[in-house]
């Protein structure tokens, strides 16, 4: 796969991504979405959820963790790609490290709550990392959300 | 309340932590547990179902602030105390951060995993932490669970 067909391939992904965090807009939640991608499908979508089910651990990441392996059927995600739009916190970055995931891709940075601000080792060693990919539209998005709540 | 009377109300509820924690040894999960207490009464308890539910998140600490949010109604834990067996993992300290939990107590430390080996900031600035609490029965327990796996 060339570069620019991965990027393709990335943004194509985030995009599913993108359709979850307007299902969670949609509900009032903070506009976060994540899906799980192995070997070119899209094994499991999730949105935040804190506000609908009073769970402040009920980010997108961790429903979307919970949902790939329990319909997987084991604990670890060695073999898949989390895209996710908006850059993990630090409980979800560790949620990460305990599912081994082979690769993180998020859009947007936290200048907030990003787990590196903490320390990228939050997650497994063997995570590689992108980022940036489609994030105007994820700052615009988480921004617009904020700025509606004050 | 005098410190002995303390001490003896956090020995009677981590004694409760400790029976979730045998509940996940007799299912052959790593034997941890926790409870949630509210004005002295238990509110929620549960413990650790890594492989029972395939999902590397279900922590017991992870596990009793959904059950304790969810049937209390609402995303904080600000009057309540948490009791675990173990130290908790950065997953865990950081959701707890996430309920802005008031008080914090743990029997054993986690040399290998606990989230103080990483920040003790991925807790909540106002929450309280005790720890040592009948530690020794804790890592007992643990090393018989690791060594009959080895």
């Amino acid at each position: 796969m060339t570069i620019a067909e991965e990027i393709s391939r990335d943004e194509q992904f985030m995009a599913e991504a993108f359709k979850e965090a307007e299902k969670a807009l949609a509900r009032d939640e903070v506009p976060i979405g994540a899906v799980v991608v192995i070997r070119g499908q899209v094994v499991a979508r999730a949105h935040n959820l804190t506000e609908a089910l009073s769970d402040p651990t009920a980010h997108a990441e961790m429903q979307v963790i919970t949902a790939a392996t329990s319909s997987l059927g084991g604990k670890y995600l060695g073999d898949a790609t989390l895209y996710v739009t908006v850059e993990p916190c630090p409980m979800c970055a560790a949620a990460l490290y305990w599912a081994q995931l082979g690769r993180l891709v998020y859009a947007a940075g936290d200048p907030k709550r990003g787990y590196t601000l903490v320390t990228p080792n939050l997650l497994h060693p063997k995570t590689e990392v992108s980022y940036g990919i489609l994030a105007p539209r994820a700052s615009k998005m988480m921004k617009a959300f904020f700025h509606k709540k004050r």
